[in-house]
């Protein structure tokens, strides 16, 4: 039975990380914020006591700590303590972070790669399938209306059986070297982990092709380059993907790619049919079924489905941007948090990316790697 | 001195309107939230006591009301009472209900138009201008970062003196009868006032062409129609204008114009450049000096001011959309509030749509309306 | 009988104006050129007759005259004359060389506006009917396929009953006082006629949407700006439409919309469908049935009808421009001279602008003027 | 000396293959005639003699042959020759009828690609290499204005060093078992060689990120499909490149992604800037110079340099497409044949495609085919 069985109302939520700053931990903030369904009363937002508690104080959050493990114990033993964690560190902190809070029966809601290295993820990987708490990593991607009203068309067979999958993930902001604590930590494998590009937005492309086509990727050859002189890990990545059922596909992402911000983007061919979808264009879906004219399919517009519906909170022609589908992610699991509390599963449709796309991501950076090494050999994921 | 000097901390914000169905009540719910600087505490959500009941329980808003006086008395009265009161009725009630809440020192955001009628429009005008509290105009289009990048621009005078002036807002969804809430009482005349789409989004329109361009407008000649049988209302309107310093415009607002969401675009033509945005893309401002080429400004981008910056949340590349726009609004307004707490001004930057904005929609919807009878007569708006 | 009856292979033209530096010349010689249906054989290039014949001597034209009426005289009676003429002079000289080659029985091929005043229309108009030869005017718009994609799909009741109809060739190319061949005799009166960019590129607008909806212009209200120091005809032109049976439009021609290249667009709503087209992407013609997303039919894509197939040479993909548009009206007018040399009618399909386009474009001028002297009170085109 | 020495005016030209019903041989018959420098009179249109004559006659060509060998003897011998031959026969017959005219000092304008073996491209190349007369290729993409203008840009620095190349062409018109005459030979490898989409479009693809980039592609790592059942070459193409000087890219084309007409695409990214292109949207250049706001580079716009300009035609924001960047191969090639006559080098400027690039074409064919058989190990082109 939970421990939280009986509580009503929005979900106490904790978050390590996210000090003054930071840019995720502000993005989570707002995420949780926006549907209204946690409040944040506690944090241990830096390493630094004394960064942690002016940040608390600076965001209003009632119980500031100066280490995760404290926070864990004391929030753990309190009768309104949090229910749940945001986990907004370094890479490498994920794991040990996570792992406290799991084994409390507190939910995580963690940002991705899952962790820094393999070893890691899988001692998480135990963790979190051990707790009677649900692990959630933000592939926030996921979140957008569209990108699920996509998954439904190729999930209803509308495009046949899949052939093609083009996936890339093109950004600008490290084509030179930058100085600032984004790119800092990020160049750092001992903290983001080995994958550079790979692991901050390969894992976002990866999860979101693995999301809308529900194929397993059974083998994937990569060309990683570090172009930018004094970057340790991957800025550019180049890598034939090859899954189950013959469909064939790649991925490219880059930080170096100047004139990019965030451009991910799908695009899907079967049989019968084909998909396109932009991330910064997320409003708007194509299909051309084959043989017919091109549709542009909108969030709450004509021919959109239930599954864009469920997670959209205005009509057709209101851009919902990264926010919301952000906040899609913390809306989906406090749905499964709250029936989590009665001891039912989540209500139908509720979908949210776990422990299971975190261990993919991590396997894609790692095969990525292995195959770079190896000049490009086909290797499994 | 302000009734609530010395209070901290986020404004306990009342709700008018906005029960279960209602599109904007939720918007207006989402945009308070967003920036976590309002915490909704107080409402009367319907005309209807059983359904105001059900739908402040359904939202976790702990006191709900049966009717709007009753509830501005008794807010007014409690030492935890509203500091802050959003209406989202339809248009007929915005003037009576806000000034119940300005007699009383609670401020008011409002939403769009401002009034049913001119006459309504005055009183409420001074009722706004003795009270001793602000009064806030969710004119939210304002709100979005790029809006502002362009009134910047042409505030810098990077357009030199501005000579064409386009606007337009085309919607499709009222192509055909529709029998739902939202557009019912736009089709009563006593409930949302003469304008049928010229007040619904012309005035979202001409309040944006007036907030980046500056320039009042001397004098316009519309051609108002009612296409669907059975409406009583304009549902497509032709306007021709003319700005102060001999700029020339058009606005063109339509509620039958099949294809489109929600279409609000503005191009403002000057001796030395020209600009270009659309609201459901909103990200981008397209900015063509004389004789250069047509350079594409984003959201937090390269060659992106700090107007834009001050009011966006997140990188570039990172869509920020209606939601993010209609909560600067709110967060700006709260900036104001927190001054109005210290009897200050509101700080430098901030910006929101008033009464002076209200009374300017009022004029141009009647203007309509009488040139329109007369022909397309020019009249002064 | 036609005076070429029983010729065989492509028509001999003839051009007068179009000397070195035109550029509607050197479009016409293409256009006449693409589809090998034209071979030029004699030209007037010039009203200086050095530059004359160097120009001809350059083009490779055989025969070259000084002055356009020898030319009509003297191919008139050449066993190998030319069958028809392309007129390229400024607008007050299409008139009286037109006349010269109609009541020869030579075929005309005329640029747009008809001419200069409504006087001389009137007289073309007369000759034009009398003459035993075809008048081709050069409204090149109505030649590209998704314009006539666009027209078949209105025509066939896709739309229903039209409603609005919006309309604007925004350039910018005079924005700033212009010292060119192109701007300067467009800027006398005299040789370009009393309207600036209503003549230029507004009859251009007007006959787009005459051409698309098929709906005559009831009345029209204007006004027109002279925008740029020392300019005599308006370099802007707002207009608001009344079409029969109800519609309502507005029209905006500018040059002085800094940004803008060449920017016709269309956009057309009925009572069960909408309809975008622009000049600057003339493959794509967005079309959204009422309650259907909105779909991109592509010309020889999936969707696209006969019309357009028709007036193609390339498949899907392969873009077709202003040139082949141009090219088009060339080609339709060959048909109808084969056509014409077998006393037949023109065959089935085919489709071009002729002195009635050019009447009404006259008209539409005038109006403009007239109305907008009136400060844009209606009139009757 | 030439042949043709003392010549003067139009260029004679022959065609072998494009009979009715085939695509590319009116394509050719456009080009050749669009800038008025060549004049078709003699054709050896198909291999079955009646079609021939029937089509020559309908295109009214005054001479036809029933067979390419007795017309390159003929022609040679003639006074009033052709001095130029188009080749639009299906692949395998590209090299025995160019050869037939080259070794008789006629020029050759040849389709691509090069040949349908690597065997028979040698002996072209070395027949090529020995003639007195010009070889011209038609990689017609290179004749594109903004294709000019983006190799400009890359060869004057602006990029920096290169570090990543994305070049794709999807197609989707073989998503389905297509059964006509372009589709039929293009699947008989002893007629179109051993290439499929690699040969029909890789090609293209390739050349055209040669052609802008200026670099070598040093390996290459395949991975090649055949979707369709009963497909007997590949139609859907994933390649890794590895350039000289550290750059990498990818190449994908394919004929199965369903959505896509004729999507050719270019986006290169160097240390300070970045490029992007799109065949379907010729007349627009997007360039953003690191730490700038992306700008349009148009045909003849703001911004955009003489190597555009010297292949424009028309102003800017008058779209010029396909068949004109066509003809600027065969108006390239005519200026080089206009030279030749006078013993003289090329004018400044004039580029086309030729033997080199069609070798090119089959190294990069048969890279692929191997590497794909190696399981996409990397080979050199």
């Amino acid at each position: 039975m939970s421990r939280f069985a009986g509580r009503e109302g929005p979900i106490r939520l904790g978050m390590v990380g996210g000090g003054s700053g930071a840019f995720i931990g502000a993005v989570h903030r707002i995420a949780a914020r926006l549907d209204g369904k946690y409040q944040l009363v506690a944090g241990a937002l830096s390493s630094t006591p004394e960064k942690a508690r002016d940040s608390a104080a600076a965001l209003g959050i009632p119980r500031s700590y100066d280490d995760f493990t404290a926070m864990a114990k004391s929030e753990a033993r309190r009768r309104d303590g949090i229910e749940a964690v945001a986990i907004v560190t370094p890479n490498h902190m994920h794991g040990p972070v996570a792992r406290e809070f799991l084994k409390r029966g507190i939910h995580v809601i963690c940002d991705k790669p899952l962790t820094a290295t393999l070893t890691e993820a899988k001692r998480l990987q135990q963790a979190a399938e051990k707790a009677d708490a649900l692990f959630v990593l933000t592939h926030n991607y996921t979140g957008y209306p569209m990108v699920r009203e996509a998954r439904a068309l190729v999930a209803s067979g509308a495009l046949g059986r899949l052939r093609v999958v083009q996936v890339e993930y093109p950004q600008g902001w490290m084509a030179a070297p930058v100085a600032n604590k984004q790119a800092e930590w990020r160049n750092d494998p001992a903290r983001s982990g080995a994958g550079g590009s790979t692991g901050d937005i390969g894992t976002h492309a990866y999860n979101l092709a693995r999301f809308v086509t529900g194929l397993k990727v059974e083998a994937l050859a990569a060309d990683l380059s570090e172009f930018v002189e004094g970057r340790q890990n991957d800025d550019n990545a180049h890598v034939m993907l090859r899954f189950e059922g013959g469909a064939r596909g790649m991925l490219w992402c880059s930080q170096v790619a100047v004139g990019h911000e965030n451009s991910l983007r799908l695009r899907i061919y079967g049989e019968t049919g084909g998909l396109e979808w932009a991330q910064e264009n997320p409003t708007e879906l194509w299909h051309t079924p084959l043989g017919e004219p091109k549709r542009l399919i909108t969030r709450m517009g004509a021919g959109a489905g239930p599954e864009a519906a469920r997670v959209s909170r205005t009509p057709a022609g209101h851009p919902e941007g990264f926010l919301e589908a952000f906040a899609t992610i913390y809306s989906e699991a406090a749905e499964a948090i709250f029936a989590h509390r009665a001891g039912k599963a989540a209500p139908e449709g509720v979908t949210f990316p776990g422990i299971a796309d975190g261990m993919e991501g991590m396997a894609f950076i790692d095969a990525c790697i292995r195959s770079s090494r190896r000049n490009a050999a086909w290797v499994v994921p």
